[in-house]
């Protein structure tokens, strides 16, 4: 099977796992069988084994997977086994509470460059980081290699600001601007709009009363 | 079919269509076949169908969909119809990037009360919003009859806000911590986890390289 034929809410499982797994690995636990995996996770035993088949054979007969052992496996698979340099531009507020934000380094992921387009933003300095201007995101992106960018600029901003990310060799961006930017075919985004994450909630919670609609419509 | 039985990323999708359609309506456009709705996004004129059709008949013969009747469908169904009041507790950089974002109202949801343990944050004011002691939580969710709430506070604090979240009345809980927490079953929580994010890309700028190892694998 090709990575690509991978059903995506199977990939975004895998993140699931692999978290639960580094909190099992913290509690000291060191085989687990892949119902006490799907329990914690809220899914059945059949799911677990049906995703992690996906990728691989992961399992060991009468003891179920090996923690420490499964973290590494998945951890290649997602490409976070090695940690990747990551550029955000934008140092508004949610730029800087992804700055702040540790635990994206536990996770594979290092913030090396900073970038705004505010001359007066320019200049200041956030622990290791200090903030840079636009006209030296290229260079700074091939310099220390950056593949992946995290953009949080204004709607407005957004596409001019991929297609200079592009420009400059980035091959993945995480995309906090509510707005879709247009990228070649061999570049990756991932959109986060926090909008969508409300609505599923909202619908969730208006499913009791929609089903009792439904019921009394038959 | 219940709702509950439709699967998760068609409810996501369903998200996206909306948003394409406001962008559609935006441009002056009035109706539209499930191939350009489709085309926007990505997905097959067959994938929009049949994602639709969990929902209802939407769709007009020699037509194709009315933007604005679709919309307001769409709307209903994700709850979005009505404005929802939500309130937030945790006013550090992303609590305040989270205040600051225009995107919620335009997508049913009004920011109406804003919470922080932190003595030093109470009082602050931030356009209409004033940051408000934990005390206040109950009192607050039960006069604004505010059922969602937004939790941007450090994985340490996540889950005793949860139980008072929950305690006050909330029923769906959007979480930024990056750790999960545990509520009763009728509370839905959506985890934003920016790590899980991150990952998603990294898998697939990964692919490329696991294919070829894969092949050469055979």
């Amino acid at each position: 099977m090709k990575f690509e034929d991978i059903p995506t809410p199977a990939v975004y499982r895998l993140s699931f796992y692999l978290r639960q797994l580094e909190a099992f690995q913290k509690g000291d636990k060191h085989t687990i069988s892949s119902k006490q995996l799907g329990d914690a996770l809220g899914y059945t035993d059949a799911q677990v084994r049906k995703d992690l088949a996906y990728f691989g054979q992961f399992g060991h007969p009468g003891i179920g997977y090996r923690v420490e052992e499964l973290i590494s496996q998945l951890r290649k698979i997602l490409g976070t086994d090695k940690v990747w340099n990551v550029l955000l531009v934008g140092a508004g507020n949610l730029g800087r509470a992804l700055m702040a934000y540790h635990g994206f380094l536990r996770k594979g992921f290092r913030l090396a460059a900073v970038f705004d387009a505010d001359p007066s933003k320019v200049g200041q300095e956030f622990g290791e980081l200090k903030i840079e201007s636009m006209d030296r995101l290229a260079a700074v992106a091939g310099e220390e290699k950056i593949k992946l960018a995290i953009m949080s600029v204004p709607a407005d901003a957004a596409q001019a600001v991929a297609d200079k990310l592009v420009a400059a060799g980035i091959r993945g961006i995480m995309n906090f601007a509510p707005v879709s930017v247009s990228v070649p075919a061999d570049v990756s985004v991932q959109g986060v709009d926090l909008a969508v994450q409300l609505e599923q909630l909202s619908f969730k919670m208006s499913l009791a009363g929609a089903e009792v609609q439904m019921e009394s419509g038959k």
